[in-house]
């Protein structure tokens, strides 16, 4: 090929954003044109939508202008919705124009899943994108500056209804239950009128904490006033609220918001890949079967992790992580050298309960090489020998070799 | 019931050994009875054995007497074999007696699993105990001593050739780079005459390590001699040596090791338990299904991880927090109280490749709460907004705000 290859990203969230970042500094001008295209002229960061949606974030701190860390002399970026891809022409077909590419880098989110809640659709907000969030701020500031206003305003008119207690939905919680008693004061309303109800279908929140975290969040909220509802169904979402349980209870509430699911980005089925819970179920080099110049990353990627036969989380930290790897293949297929494949390196998940309070793991994981691994290894017998017979024990046979 | 409960312990390995050791703490002699029953008056280090093979420890720096650490007036010590559990009286038949019991701890060990591979349980050494593993190290003087007294000695009968690429495979070599060479020297042999062969059939060695890992690993071998054979098949073991592949090759070798497979203790499945991999599958609270007085700890137990749908590894360092977790089950059940669930605490993994090198990786699991994950939470926010664009984008539109 006589012309420069030229590199599509698709999507300017974590994995997108990172991708041509790094694609930037690793290749030339000479070497590659890389095109990103995004809806907007902007990204956002998903894991601070939840304060967008509370309001207890300024909403321009949780996005950042494109053109403010890609520099546009050596990207170009398109401004556009992607309709689809066409793999077999190697086009992308964007609503005002299409775009061909040498490779493709899909990185366009997820979307929200409903798993087919009768009402949900219609009747919740979501915590899917910028615009969803500040709707759901405005929604609620509303319904409480409406509140004294209407003479048979019902108190659950204040109520804010959160479905999922996974991860999104309890950080969401943790911002209302700073904000909605700042609403109370600004809009001269008694702070018990207004509930913060969570509902979850699972016997626990946050099932990927262990216990001693789970306990220290549930404690947290409700010490707030939080209310979290845990191992109830929801059966029915209404313009009321939601309908719940064996009894079909209606709880009712003037906001309600579903942040129970995720699947990967429509515009995957659309254009024809296979996929696994929304996905695709991208090779260990990231790349979708059968198409050596697709790479899928961040929430449209479902990775496995091979030695645990399980798919890695679907984090930022993850995608993150695919961009780097995303991007040294691409170097190496430039470069005709092998692929390399994609290992998550866990850091750990901390999860904010409001600005003051929070929890989670950190994990640090430090790779040991020779004699300090060799010392390490010794370290750890000593310390059973330690745990088992004191220090005389240690004394007697602890592995004091020298080295 | 009038009389005090009587708690028995049977396998004096990490599980059972911190079991017991607790239960003296844990409970008073008012409270129970402690009985732990053991083949041997000694406890070994499994986690030291292929230093006891390979002959580069002293041998008795990798066992304790069980005496020296566990008070016989609080503890009594039955030095037998255990031929089955009978379940249905609550009984465990000794080779030479009967014990009955109130609640039973099963912490019996691995027993090594050929997968069916012809001829490896006759022709093959195995690392399984404290006697097995010093026979392989007399083996192998034997051969060195031997090998410049007999006019027809085959040069192969130096080679020493392990089968199984895994934790203890890779260690043991590691210790026979740094022990054959001191044999050589000590019997007046040529270095290049004695072979070092680990067989893998998997593609790499070391599959739970990352590939930064094990290609140290296996260059630090491979440097100093070893010989590693990945995804090569062994067919049958004959007194020869190993046949492997396609073509039915045969490797010949003085000393044959098989390392490649463990399973849970025999004893399990005599004694009626159901199996997965020859391992009891227990509760979450490490009980046996449908046994309420019955733990099975260590390599006897396949715990899963629920949260991820896979069982933790079976190592050394699990079963010692299995002791943890089942001491204090079986106070709860002495005193009516609600069990606790089992949770893997992994603390990371170091081999040694020798005495002087070795590789793996620490983890250090923190967990926070309140200001501090708070905190944390917005440094990992800051530091994305670092990575994607440097100090100006981190002063624009980090997250310090005050708390």
């Amino acid at each position: 090929m006589n012309t420069k290859p030229r590199i599509v990203v698709l999507g300017a969230g974590y994995a997108g954003m990172m991708t041509t970042k790094k694609l930037m500094k690793a290749l030339s001008p000479e070497e590659a044109e890389i095109v990103l295209v995004n809806k907007h002229n902007y990204h956002y960061q998903t894991t601070w939508l939840h304060e967008v949606a509370a309001g207890t974030i300024n909403q321009n701190q949780a996005r950042i202008m494109i053109r403010d860390v890609i520099n546009p002399n050596r990207v170009r970026i398109i401004y556009d919705t992607v309709v689809k891809v066409d793999k077999e022409e190697s086009q992308v077909i964007l609503e005002h124009s299409e775009l061909s590419y040498d490779y493709l880098v899909i990185s366009l989110g997820y979307e929200t899943n409903t798993f087919g809640i009768k009402g949900m659709d219609e009747h919740a907000f979501f915590i899917e994108d910028f615009d969803s969030c500040r709707l759901i701020r405005e929604h609620i500031e509303y319904q409480f500056a409406k509140f004294n206003n209407d003479l048979e305003a019902d108190e659950s008119s204040l109520s804010i209804l959160v479905g999922g207690g996974g991860f999104t939905g309890i950080e969401f919680v943790g911002e209302l239950v700073e904000k909605v008693p700042e609403l109370c004061k600004k809009y001269d309303i008694d702070r018990g009128k207004a509930k913060i109800i969570n509902v979850e279908a699972a016997p626990s929140i946050l099932p990927t904490f262990d216990n001693d975290l789970v306990s220290y969040g549930r404690k947290s909220l409700q010490e707030r006033g939080a209310h979290i509802l845990e191992g109830v169904r929801i059966n029915e979402c209404t313009n009321e609220g939601f309908i719940v349980g064996d009894d079909n209870e209606l709880i009712k509430a003037g906001t309600i918001v579903w942040t129970g699911g995720v699947t990967g980005n429509s515009i995957l089925g659309k254009s024809g890949f296979e996929l696994t819970k929304g996905k695709v179920t991208v090779n260990g080099d990231l790349r979708a079967p059968g198409h050596d110049n697709i790479f899928v990353l961040g929430d449209c990627a479902w990775v496995m992790n091979k030695y645990e036969n399980r798919p890695y989380p679907p984090t930022a930290q993850a995608a993150m992580q695919h961009a780097t790897t995303c991007v040294t293949n691409i170097q190496a297929l430039i470069h005709n050298l092998p692929l390399e494949e994609f290992t998550f390196s866990d850091k750990g998940t901390v999860a904010s309960l409001g600005v003051t309070d929070g929890m989670g793991t950190i994990l640090i994981g430090k790779k040991l090489y020779g004699k300090s691994a060799a010392a390490m290894k010794k370290v750890v017998d000593d310390r059973y020998l330690f745990l088992l017979g004191g220090p005389l024990l240690l004394m007697k046979k602890g592995k004091i070799r020298p080295f």
